[in-house]
């Protein structure tokens, strides 16, 4: 990679801005990348993605791997050719969806054994290969193969896999060959402030050009994840951007940013919205509610979405409830471009450093309810993410 | 309604080049119109489909009647302002979906009696409520209530129908209040030319704006339609558009416009595009074939459509494999635009006077196949053209 990945410019308290420099461009941080599980952005076309303000999204490599296959899109010129998209992109290892998604998962040093949810065929993951088949996709950020524990796990067993995490860390950064990918590590360790450290004391002696926090957002409360957030992100290297994995709720992202996180993924925004769940300042509304039905002004009259200067609330909840694909688009839309909002304001909060004070301002106006809460959180550990 | 309505620019044999004059502006002639059974054109917005070349489309009172209901789309406006539509759009009666898709119908002279096919609840439509339905949805074009026959009833049983669609139609343009929609009567009499005759004469005298040929496309085979069409339109005044309801195979288009159709409208398109069936000159190409996988060229490298010029064959493929949202829209853009650049051809062909070399040029390069013209025809009498 030529010249600097990160530049930190300017912190507000922990919270950062700065920017990413890829082989497709300059990203800002803070970042939120929408998640493109399967070489798209669900609903949306490339040109809707970048019209929203996003220029970087997260692919999964499981997925790809499975459909249509790394060697189909090798050879028809790498990733960002095959979706069309000339952004950023950066892949995950597969681990997570293994993981999650697979009905078999066996794991040794060597690596993890699986099985494809789509068709039962039988399938064997290691470091080395995570590598090779994010180096053939050619994302511009790609990912250590880690184990992820499960909240409520035991101390022994999240050591192991965190242990087992940094091994295949080094694994991975032996294999890495392309000059222009940047390979980022992930942190483990639960739920254990002490694991924590040991984990993000060893991997940044191995001077990657990233680091992830990861194992969070898998059931555990909220109350729980923050402070372990704050504490990872204060022994990593400040000149090395944070990336906090499947995190992307509006309140979370303002709280992941306050603890030094520099860039999220998740399909939360674009699956709630499929939903009928559209985020505003005030929290999120139910477009399928009744009281929607008649309303003649858009869903968010403040914001400057596709959907909300085009269409009236009764129309986009007219579209729900006759089922119509289009609503799940419309939807997409505005809840991405939310997200993008929120974050170009929140940089800005950051530049001119009044985050501190956005921050509580936003989270005071911003009502989770329970049901929120419920639909925001993940059902069931590690499933929320893998489906977009 | 000030001016012409419909002017008849030049012919070429039988087939008419044109113009409609809508108080949502001009329309060229022969049109197709893209169907938009509840205020959508599925998958895409409006913008899409004014991208796509089309300035008028069709949507079903009878959708829009059960959800969200007439009174609520009067209220917000009306139609183009609840669905942000700003071309022309046609409206049929209802009857058609009344007939095709109501658990309950039953014809009286008064009107008919149905059960919604979403809730199940008892309505009844008369042809005053179908003309007022239709000035409150505030359509450009509005249709006369007819009662549709079924290939295969008996003369006695369509001459009676005819008799009652011709008594409606007088019923319907006594209701008629609104001076800015054009209402068009719809031609009946089955598969026998002395019944079709009659309709046509009847209708012809009472001088209304537009004529619809309907009652085909109702399973019966082809060569049994073609010279019914043909037969209708020569007895229909020539000042007048005919609209040749319900159709709109590529193959289809070309032999209706050969025998003086001036218009047409068909989920065909939309719905074929949905399950992966894409239009080129050559016929109808299946994406989900195997072949298709690697192929780095898009589908037709001669379209000029958004996802010809984007993605390629593979990527398109991957996402019909993948059941991602994106591909159904992909599919609607390349089919819809194809019947564009088609009705584009057709006009011009008309306008120089080569049209019957067009159109046998097209209609022996276009192949159909068994299995195309299976899906392509109705599976069910009436059931295809109420789902769009």
């Amino acid at each position: 990679m030529s010249g600097q990945h990160f530049n930190l410019l300017k912190t507000s308290g922990t919270a950062r801005a700065g920017e990413l420099n890829t082989p497709h461009g300059k990203v800002l941080t803070p970042v939120f990348m929408p998640v493109g599980s399967q070489a798209t952005v669900k609903t949306l076309t490339p040109e809707d993605v970048k019209g929203l303000g996003f220029n970087m999204l997260l692919c999964n490599t499981y997925h790809l791997y499975l459909r249509p296959g790394v060697d189909i899109i090798k050879k028809l010129g790498g990733l960002h050719r095959f979706m069309s998209w000339d952004g950023a992109i950066l892949t995950d290892s597969g681990g997570y969806q293994v993981f999650s998604l697979s009905p078999l998962c066996k794991i040794t040093d060597e690596g993890v054994k699986f099985r494809s949810h789509i068709d039962g065929s039988e399938h064997f993951l290691t470091p080395e290969l995570a590598i090779k088949y994010q180096e053939a996709l050619g994302a511009d950020v790609i990912m250590v193969l880690d184990e992820c524990s499960a909240y409520g796990d035991g101390k022994e067993k999240i050591k192991k896999a965190m242990d087992r995490t940094h091994r295949w860390a080094e694994r991975c950064l032996k294999a890495h060959k392309t000059k222009n990918q940047a390979l980022y590590a992930i942190v483990q360790g639960g739920m254990f402030p002490d694991l924590r450290k040991e984990s993000a004391q060893y991997l940044s002696a191995l001077d990657l050009p990233g680091y992830a926090v990861g194992g969070l957002s898998v059931g555990e409360p909220k109350d729980i994840t923050l402070p372990i957030i704050e504490q990872t992100t204060a022994l990593l290297p400040p000149d090395k951007p944070r990336y906090l994995m499947g995190v992307g709720a509006p309140e979370d992202l303002v709280a992941g940013v306050a603890r030094g996180i520099d860039m999220f993924d998740c399909a939360l925004p674009t699956r709630v919205a499929r939903n009928g769940a559209l985020f505003t300042r005030q929290g999120r509304v139910n477009i399928r509610r009744a009281v929607y039905a008649k309303v003649d002004k858009s869903i968010d009259p403040t914001c400057d979405c596709y959907t909300c200067r085009t269409f009236s609330a009764a129309y986009l909840s007219h579209l729900f409830r006759a089922e119509e694909l289009l609503a799940l688009r419309l939807a997409t839309i505005h809840n991405l471009r939310f997200i993008n909002n929120l974050m170009k304001d929140i940089r800005e909060a950051i530049l001119d450093g009044s985050f501190d004070r956005f921050a509580k301002k936003f989270l005071s106006e911003y009502k989770t309810t329970d049901e929120q809460t419920r639909v925001a959180q993940k059902g069931k550990w590690l499933k929320g993410r893998a489906e977009s």
